[in-house]
């Protein structure tokens, strides 16, 4: 049988990576451009398709063995292949991305945003392998997520399902979120959610001496926090055991709407898992409604960090059903 | 073409109803017995049975041009055809209902919880007729729910999905929950929730007089409340306005799950509409993501409240997949 191949796409606001994958999960040959290579996005698409097209050559796979083109790109749409409303790339919304690829590559293309993405990839390659049912939860600059229910991608009535990040906490501090609302989980969970805890663990507790403290407030990252936390800083397990207590409660709630069989971290700050965790499942297990009790796991993502962005897109040629 | 029909049953703890449904949505022929005829469930099956053979005999109707019976009961789960663990039904939990009628009926069986079955009558004859992603949230003794996505009933893993009256709310006032916990929506836009924001109320405010003072604190229920509030009593007309905000700000974080088109109210709370429906409508658009604004329909049940259980149980039958 002819081996068939999948193109993914991961466009974001630096840099743009793509790769061609087999139907194992491997990138069999990869490469990337700068996202800010124009300021024209029709002469970007064009750029970036020509590389593409080069690189199918390089590897000698013709586009007859490619299935299709899936790209993660922030807000982008699945249900209308459009961009919608991103701030963070060089182009203004909406931008048609689905259409302006087919016509560059020759080939289908499906769009998604990059935590949908992301779960797809998960689903195919990674810890959720073989689940029907699962919510994966990206842990970055942001908090994103995507659900799965049923062995599909929930997109909703116009591709904006799975927001979880917009989700209220419950016990908020007022913590603005860039929405314009307050208290959104992303403000707890995502990089600048941890320093915020942190920087509010010190200011709380001035008799306890962190390593936190030797930098400035303006320039501490959530890396720090967790370097901090390796080297037993009680302020940084502190700051990461309230990230998981605030995680739990959140997840405690996601359960009752669609009974997950698995919860995936995912993203920059889930690589402090070993300190999020412990506080993530006893919180969760604690506030969580009797039906779901001790029956949903927890777990880090199962895909190389480097690697998922390209995976996830081209995983996305995979999923049953039509897109836009 | 020769008329199809579908058989739908509601077992109520006092009573069963059923009723034979045609694909119009028109009720041909229906009956009722009491749940509690026997305490021995197989004992209970066999009679249910035999009722219905003899209303299809009567209606004459053959089980040929049936295609399958719809059951909604309390905590019966799609997934496994079983009911779980009811407590307010007079047999020990659990109950294998599906295999049990089948054997009666020599027809195909679903059953669902409550919440579900209306939420698929909604789908199929009521207001959310051609909607492919929706929420249905029932006012009753509790708070249950039904969610539809990409025109599919929830289910979740283990069948428990969509029970978002479990979903905790943001400022909650302690009250304590049938489940365990604390604050749970269901304690606030039940029926019980109104007489307690009712009784809060009274209390809060000693100057203001209310026909709600004529009735003891222990006497008083939501219909009093309504009454009241037709009456334009102050504190009945601000007891929905609170429940009304609840559910509003409740709703904007489950549109982040789900993306639905529309949110639509059942049950007996949900009779008080007028008096709910505009501090709801204002709370949830004040407290929503931006992507969702102004997008999502509230809307009450398009099903006569007498019908409901019976409709919805019969289009079970008519939903696309498999169950158990």
């Amino acid at each position: 049988m002819i081996q068939k191949y999948s193109i993914g796409i991961d466009i974001g606001g630096t840099n743009t990576v793509y790769g061609i994958v087999n139907t194992r999960g491997d990138i069999v040959s990869k490469g990337s451009m700068s996202t800010t290579i124009s300021d024209n996005v029709i002469e970007y698409t064009k750029l970036l398709g020509r590389a593409i097209k080069e690189m199918m050559r390089r590897a000698d796979i013709s586009p007859k063995r490619v299935v299709g083109v899936g790209i993660g790109a922030p807000c982008a749409n699945f249900t209308t292949g459009v961009i919608e409303a991103a701030t963070d790339l060089p182009w203004p919304s909406p931008i048609p991305l689905k259409d302006l690829m087919e016509k560059e590559l020759e080939l289908p293309v499906r769009v998604t945003n990059d935590a949908n993405a992301a779960t797809i990839g998960e689903m195919y390659y990674g810890s959720a392998r073989g689940m029907a049912n699962f919510l994966m939860i990206t842990l970055g600059t942001g908090v994103g997520s995507g659900i799965v229910c049923n062995g599909q991608l929930l997109t909703g009535s116009r591709g904006f399902a799975g927001e979880l990040g917009h989700c209220s906490v419950r016990e908020g501090r007022g913590r603005l979120c860039g929405c314009g609302r307050k208290d959104c989980l992303q403000n707890y969970a995502s990089a600048k959610g941890v320093v915020l805890t942190a920087l509010d663990m010190m200011d709380e507790n001035q008799d306890i001496p962190s390593l936190m403290r030797d930098i400035t407030r303006e320039n501490l990252t959530a890396k720090d926090v967790y370097e901090a936390a390796l080297k037993g800083d009680t302020l940084a397990l502190r700051t990461f055991e309230y990230t998981g207590e605030v995680l739990g409660r959140s997840c405690a709630d996601f359960a009752s709407f669609s009974d997950p069989e698995a919860i995936i971290l995912f993203g920059g700050v889930a690589g402090a898992f070993e300190f999020i965790y412990p506080a993530m499942r006893r919180a969760m297990e604690e506030n969580i409604l009797h039906l779901y009790r001790d029956r949903i796991r927890i777990l880090r993502s199962g895909l190389e960090a480097s690697e998922a962005a390209v995976l996830g897109a081209s995983a996305l040629v995979w999923l049953p059903g039509k897109a836009s």
